[in-house]
Order: C-alpha cells, then structure tokens, then sequence
C-alpha cells in the first residue's frame, strides 16, 4: 500500500510525461496551485477563452469587465459598434480601472487619477505628467477578440491560435439561426464551485452522473443520448436504443431539411481552439429544456418558427458548453479562481423583444439548469475533497459514457505539453 | 540580539537534529506548512490514530466518516458486526464517498456515479465500463483498524506498528470494567482550536496551567496530582504532599483489590505507540470530574458498583487522551486540519441505558470539560501566536510539571528522526 | 506582446537591481509572500518603525500591545515614568503575553503558565522551575524605544539606525509647541486595506489623486500644495500660483517668528531614517483640517493661542505620517499584515483638557480624514487588484506631482539593497 499513497507532487513535466490515457489526471492537477498557475499562464493565457455574448455589451459604452484567473479583461463596444478588449490596468500606478461587471462609459477613466483612455484604448488624456511624457506610449494594453455568431471570445496571447477561423466557419451555421444578438439576457448566475476548473470541466463533459443526480434535467434528456455500455441492455433495452438511433437520424434529417445544420462536429482533442457540437431530440414533449419539456419562452430565437428543435449543444476547450434551443439559450463559462475554486457562470437568454411576464416566465426558464448548477456543484466539491487524499489515485473513464471528458483531459495535457516544448501553437 | 531573531526555517532534518532536550520545539515545528506535510505522512500516516469508540458505530452499516489530515477515512461496521476502515475515495474519479460525520448504509455508494462498494470494501457494481473492465481491481482501498477494549484505533501505513498488542495486552485490564461497548454518546463536540495539533497535545500533557486558567476542573483534581518542586513546599506543604502521596497508595491498592488496575504505565517515548495511564483520586466528593465532584450518572459503567474509582487517564501518541470515572468516560481525539490550526473532537460517554433527566443531566455531565476545552484552546491560540514571532526561542519545560510534554515532543523528535532515516518502524 | 505579460518572479536580488527610477515598483514587490518576509525581516525588522504616541500608555503601567507583520511587541510605561519596549513572547512555552490593544497592568504575567515579567523586563516569579533555573536568563527580550517629543518609535534591530538622533534634533523644535505629552486621544480607527502596506504609503505621498477622490480633504488644502505641470496652466493659473507661492512665504515667515520652525526638510531617501516635514497653509478659514476649515477644538494645543497655524506634516520611512495643526493632531502608522493586506491605525489627538461636546465635537474633528482614510482604502484596493495582473507592468511617476512617492521607492529599494549586501545601515 505505501506506493498508493502520495504525498511529493512530481514536477510538472514529468506528470504530463506519465499521464496515463482513459484515466483522470494526477491529484496535483486539481490541488496544485503551482500547476493553477501553468493552468492560467497556458491554457488561458495562450488559448481563446469564451467569456460572453453580445447582449452583454449591447450598445456604444457598454462594458464588461471580467477576472480571468489572475488576468483581468475589459470588453467594450466602441462608438463603431465594435467589441474590443483591454487588460484592465492602467498604465500609470496600475490601478483595475474597472469595476467587475458591466455598466456604461464615455470613456475609460482610471478612478485613482483621472487618467482617461478611449474605449478604443489610446491614452487620450493625463495630467501632471510633464512635457517628456508620451501619452501613445501609454494606451491600453490589447487584448484579442472574436465574435462568433454572437458568443465573444478573448485571447490574451501576442499570436492567437489561428484555427478560431476554421471553428467559426463551421460553427457559424449552427449558431446563426438561434440569433445571439437579437437576445437579451434574462437572466444570470454566478456560482463559486469548490473544486478546481478541470474537474467543472470534466463534470460537464459527461452525462453519466445524470441519472443519480439530475432529476430536472433527465425530465428532457433521452437516457440514451449520454452513451451506454452496449452489454448493459437487455432485449428491451435494445429495442429501445435502436428507436432511440432512429428518432435521431430522423430529426437530424428534418432539422437540416429546415436549414438547421444538426450533425455532429468533433473536434475536441484534434484542434488547438477544440470544439464539439451536435443538435439531439429533446424528450417529453420534445421543445426545450424545461420542466414540461415545453418552451419556456412563447416567442421563439430570430426567425425561428417551429418550437421542437431539440437542443443544440456546443463545447468549447477550454471554458465553455452552451444550449441553443428554439425559445432560448443557456450559455455557461468557466473561470479558476485558485487551484481548488471555480467560478461558474451561467446566462439565460431569450429574444430580445419577449416580455417577462407575458412570452415568458422566470422561473420557467431558470429552474432546470438552475437546480442542475448546484447540483453539479456538490458533485465537483465531493470530488475535489477526495482528490486532494494521498489514497486517491487515477480511475479508469467508462468507455462509453466518458469519452468526452477523456477528450477534454487529452486536450489539456497535448496543450500544456505542447507549452512546456515551447511555444502554445 | 540579532541572531535570536529567526525568519528564515531551516531544513526539517537539520531542526530534528538539533533538538535540544527538555526545551520546546523550534518555531517551524508549529507554523511550517511543509513540516504539517511531513506530520501527516510520517506521524498520522505511519502510525495508529485514535479515532473514535464502538458506539459511534454500534449497528451493522453504521458508518462514521472523519477527515485527518489530507486524510479521509471510512469506519464502518458490517453485516458480521466487525469494524473495517476504508480509504474514502471512489476508485473511479476520486469523489469523496461518505460526507464527514456518522449515518447508517446498506451499501457504500458513490453520489457521483453510483459506483457501489460492500461495507466489507469490495465494488459490487459501476455501470457502462466495458467488458474489460475488471471490478476486483476496483474495490476501496483498505485502512488497518484495531480495537481496544472499545477504542478504535487506525493506521494508513501498509505495515502498521506491531506494538500497538503489546498496548492493547497492557490496557486491557484497565479498560474493560468501564465497558466502553456498553456506553452510549451523550454528547459530543467539536471545537477548531487556532494552534498547531502539537500546541494542543502539549497542553493536554501538563496540569501547570490549571491553577492559572481550569477553575472547574481543579475542583475534582488535586493540587499535587500533575507535579511540583519540592523545593517550593513550606513544612504545611510538604506535610501534604506527604498525606497526597498516602492517599494515591491506599487508593491504588484499594482499587486494585477490586478488581480495577489503577497503577502506572507509562510507554509515552519508549516505544512507536507510545501511550501512559494511571489512575488518581478525585478530591472533595471523589466521584467524578464534576463541579461538585459527585457522579453526573447514577447509572454507573457496565458492571461497576462503587461511585469512588478515581479518574482513569490514558494518553496515546500521538492524539489522544480519555478520563474514565465509574459513571461516565470522557475521550478526545486531536487531528490536524492546517499547520496552524487543529481540531479536538470529545465525546462524553454514559452507560448504554442511561436516561438523560433520570440517571443523569447533561449539563452537570459535560460542564467541566466544555468549560475546560475552551480555556484551553484560548492558552492554545495564544501560544501560536506567541511562537510565530521572530522573538520565540524553544523555552525550559518544568522537570517537575512538564515531564510529559517533554516525553510527546521526544517522541514526535525520535518519530520524525526514523522516518527520515527510512522508516517508521 | 508576451513578454509584457508576467508569470514568473524574479529573485528579489535581480528584482533590486533592475529597478527603473521613475517608474513604480514591479509586482512582486506588492504580491509576493516571500519579498513581504523580506519587507518584515530588513525594513520593519531593521529600521525605526512609528507605533504611537505618548498618550497611548499615559500612566504608569500603561500597556500597550502591538503586532508589526510578524513581530509581536509591548510598549510599556514603568513606574519611573520610562518607556520600554519588548517582544510580546512569553520565555516560557512561547505565549503572547499581552493580547493586542491596550490595558493597565501592574505586573506583565503571562496567562500559561503565570510567568510573571515586571515591567522593566526581568522574570520575577516562575513556579516549579527547580534549583537549576536560573530566571535571570528568561527576562522578556527587550525592543529599542525612541520617543520624539512623544511620538513612539521602536526598532527590532540590535543596532537600531543611529541617525534617528539627528531626526529627533531636527524634528523636535517642529513637533514640541503641538505637545503631543499634553494630548489625549480623541478618536482611533483601525482600517483593514486590501493592499500591501507598500501601496497604502505610496498613496500617502502623492496628492496627485486628491482632486478626484477626496471633497473632504480637498475643501482645506490649496490646489497647488500638491504639485502640478507648470506647463498646465493658463495665464490664469500661473498667477494663481505666484500668489500660493507668496502666501506660503509670507506664513512661513509670520509662523516661524512665532516660534513655529515651518521650513521644509527633506531627507525621505538620503537617510537610513528617513523622514521629511513642511508647515503649509489651510485654505479657506486656515485653521484646520475639517470640513469648515475652522479649528475642531475650541481649546489649542499645548500654549498655543492662535488659531491659523496651517498644517505642519511630517512623514516618516517607513510606516507613518502626522499632521499637526493648532487644535489637533492626526497620526497614521502603517503595519503590514500579509502580502496583501495591511493595517491603517489612524488616531485624532486633542489637548487632554478638552471636553468632548464643549471644546470639541468628535464628528466634526473626525470627520474629514475618516472619509478620507475610506477613499484612500479603495483607491488601494483597486491597485493591488490590477497589479496583481500578469500584464502590469511598472508606470511611469509624475516628476511634478510624485516626486515623494519616488523618493519613498528610493528609500525601500536601497534599504533592501543594503541589506542584501550584509547589513542595514
């Protein structure tokens, strides 16, 4: 037994070398603030991170500021109708110049002396500074960003990984239909997760757990659309997998017949910028996730017409998964916070012009994933609190219904391999 | 004054081999985040741990789950009534199996997974992994567990030390007329002591401090129970101490006629489980550790008919202390939580048929200790901070008061000292 | 862009070494744990450091108990009427002798073990220590005190810095009409600032962000008092500030043939004790600093008898600055806590005759640097947030406006460069 019991973390390096394909990662991945720190300089410091939508900055001023592990981001849409990003520090005594959250600027102006940059970044004016001081030596740093359909990503990296563009030329289809910037949000949720990112992450690339601890959720999900060990079906349950496949292929046909691209994308571990999509029937009465299965929203996304249009789920490496449904969207990021917590956040939206009240009710809309957040949260927490033992040693991914989540830690230790050999690319 | 000044720790071996001898330890001892690491691999991970008694698991599938250290353990009573102890770590992704505290199981079973574990520790079932997957490999990961008349006692090392029969053969005999299986709690509780664990071990391993701070206490013990100078005795003084000393005697051989042990043991650094007891009369009534020194129940322990048996101590290395009276037992078990902070669990225990407002009022039962804990643990808070300091200089312990603080910090040296050199053992 | 971004710190050596004059310190200085125990072991382990003022511990027997980052001191008045100082460590087991704040005592008795220490330092009474002991080995460790004309200054250091003798020559016919011994202590205000105590003094020496964040203190301090580009001002405003400059000469000449020595010195980074001081005027009434600009106290300090005496400041490296004006004074110390965090001790003095609601209104005293203490709280709050960020990167001072907090990054970065090259003086 004393093999079995760790108490010296390995150096990092040599904890990628060893890492041990279909198994979860070493405890000092999700204990370790050393490796948190590699998380950040990394995986968010070198890959596009999602960390919003366009209603969050709808109109000229509007900004949104966000901490990103250590990093801190300013994103504004400019007089121009452009979305744009900043470190969030003045240049002068480094002083956060904006407040966590979103409100409305004329410009950017440091609170700690008055210095004012526009929403451009350009230092437009310091005083006190004397004749020597060159204010276009001293705008704000850039930071890079990517619309895609309306979800916004940043890239804190001098050379963002390039293949942004193959995703948003793939995804682009997928999302358009659903109309991000013709929503509003109805609703926002932050929650602190006590557990590192990866193991948030990794809860959300399964499905597994569903059925022991999702009762809302499993209300819409079909049983079979997470994966399941084949030998574990009797001659009914075979029956019923099969109905499952063809109801699929069915509504597959239907969606992409309706200009609704719904076939599955994988390109979790394959691609720097790593993404996945697919649209699935949704069960019960088949039109969203909700607690009858109905819409919660009687005013459907954009142009959309037809209320079944099951769920079309995006993921993205490293941070986000998404929802898009025909009466709204559930959109979810993730940021550290430090080896052991998470944040969580999560967005509802709905078209633009629904009114609370009368095309939707609140409750209604919330509840599922509302419900479904905490209790994945105590889910992560448990984890976390088992792997920080010196007993606990990497368990084998079912090869069925955890494929995903093997993707995503294939994902993180070829990037962070691929960061230690030098370069993010 | 310079180099009495200390900021920068030195390395753990060069500290444990410059110990000076009747001297507390050096700072990092108590305030070292690495050196609370080393604690808990070598002292908490390679030694027996006192954990709890039988009647916190008295029924078959009762299950008691406790934090020590970076530890997480299961104990558990099966179906065949023997207590087994389990790592409490799902084999699959690490979750923590069974939240701290106590509750009754059929199975132990992952909330995560519903991976599921017989209380006997094999995994009897996990759905979805495959035919190649092999279940037997996958059970709970074994903790060794001893019981002592009543007390359990666990060991994560793989070779726990032998000599803990050697303290069971001993204590045995000592033990037993108190009937420990035969109790119930009555009460427990937890209190967060701001010390490192060693802190509150040696204030449990010296009386010096009663007079000063414990004046509930010291109406049940006398004053020369725990040591003196001689040298600080007036002719009355020494006339008492005389008569003191008559007392313990004619006490000690009374009790013994009756069946009961009472004369000293004391292994507290000649040997890995190191342990002492003895027991001494209680002043005034001479019952129990009261406030009005009288039994707090009248129902008396197992087959005990006599109220007047003294307080029976037994301390244990490296975390625990228990007074047993003939109507009630008082056990505290201590486990790190930080380098800087510690919990002390204590439980008050009466006979298993015991009424409470009848045979016995908890107040009266548990006053003494409560308000004694808690002086304690404010002498504990204060001399973390005191030690924390750059100014703190390992102190003299009293050769006639703090003899067996003295004999905890040799052991905890001499303990630290072979693990370094390669072993517990 | 990359290698503006920051991930690993330097060594503090190479760290000293590359500081740009200039520009504000890198981040490491204001986020690193290790370069904090630096910070505690040389600038606040080795120089004078301000604690407080005479009225602090008034009477014989006064105590006063302090904790400076690590260091845990007690200030205390003999019965000779002398002030000592020692470290706050019982000899003993190693407990704070004294909590923190403010008491009388007769003797210092540490709450263990009752070690009784009399107030001159010596070990009176230790019971139960044997004929071996020797207590005159275990008297409490003493602190070097230096009182400037009732200003309190310790040093942990062997060798205290010698030139505090020619701070107190200079100083003392500054601060002797204010007769601090002849005050009492209005009002005292402990603020927790989310900031590292480097911060919270650069803050103090620039009133560059005045006009921004303080309308309080704003309303008595001229415009010009602070500094400001020659070239920002129009006709206007250069003849606004010829008559500043007028008015200044003018009250220093009026207030030193008073007797008032008003004349700056400056010594802030071309002395091991580092201090600076300048009698300027108030505006408006000129009195005070108080939201009317009219004196808070009716009844002036020491034999002072008139009232427009503007302000006389004295700041000190490293932790403190003092205005004195002709009713009252206001003292502030700064005390690190973590590398992140320090304490803002903030205390309104008045002649220990006046009478709270006759001669003085305590809001009406307090109020103006209670506001202002909150702003400056925030304004370092969002500073330690930002450069807390991998892309802050050091900015450049106003040479007009700044030239303090230059002087004060002078001072710490040669301070530790001597103590890195063997020595603090």
């Amino acid at each position: 037994m004393p093999d079995d019991l760790r108490f010296t973390p390995d150096s990092l390096p040599s904890l990628l070398a060893r890492r041990k394909p279909g198994y979860t990662l070493e405890a000092p991945f999700y204990t370790s603030p050393d490796i948190l720190d590699a998380d950040i300089e990394t995986i968010f410091g070198k890959h596009w991170i999602y960390v919003g939508v366009e209603p969050d900055i709808a109109e000229p001023g509007d900004v949104m500021a966000l901490q990103i592990g250590r990093f801190s981001a300013i994103v504004v849409r400019g007089d121009d109708m452009d979305i744009r990003a900043f470190h969030n520090v003045c240049r002068h005594r480094g002083a956060r110049i904006v407040p966590e959250g979103k409100r409305s600027v004329g410009n950017l102006v440091c609170p700690y002396h008055m210095w004012t940059y526009s929403t451009e970044g350009p230092l437009l004016h310091a005083d006190h500074m004397g004749a020597d001081f060159d204010p276009s030596c001293h705008g704000l740093k850039p930071v890079h960003v990517r619309n895609v359909a309306g979800l916004i990503f940043l890239c804190f990296a001098d050379e963002p990984p390039a293949d942004i563009e193959d995703m948003a030329r793939e995804m682009t289809p997928y999302l358009t239909p659903h109309a991000i910037p013709d929503t509003k949000i109805a609703f926002e949720m932050d929650i602190i997760e006590r557990g590192n990112w990866k193991l948030v992450m990794e809860n959300n690339r399964e499905c597994y757990h569903c059925a022991g601890s999702h009762p809302e959720l499993t209300a819409s999900i079909f049983e079979f659309g997470f994966g399941f060990a084949p030998e574990s079906l009797d001659e009914d349950g075979q029956k019923a997998a099969e109905e499952y496949n063809c109801l699929v292929n069915n509504n597959t046909a239907e969606w992409e017949a309706r200009g609704l691209p719904s076939r599955e994308i994988d390109h979790l571990d394959d691609r720097v910028t790593g993404f996945r999509t697919q649209r699935l029937p949704i069960s019960g009465a088949g039109e969203s996730e909700t607690p009858d299965t109905r819409v919660a929203c009687t005013k459907l996304l954009g142009e959309l017409t037809e209320r079944k249009l099951g769920a079309l789920s995006f993921w993205t490496q490293p941070n986000s998964w998404h929802h898009f449904m025909s009466d709204h969207i559930v959109t979810f990021a993730v940021f550290p916070i430090d080896a052991e917590t998470a944040l969580l956040r999560t967005k509802w939206l709905v078209h633009k012009d629904a009114r609370e009240g009368i095309d939707y009710d609140l409750d209604h809309l919330k509840s599922v994933w509302e419900a479904t957040n905490q209790q994945d949260s105590d889910l992560v927490g448990i984890t976390q609190q088992g792997v920080r033992t010196p007993a606990y040693q990497p368990g084998p991914y079912s090869p069925y219904t955890e494929m995903l989540v093997e993707k995503f830690s294939n994902w993180y230790i070829s990037r962070m391999k691929a960061a230690q050999q030098g370069g993010a690319q």
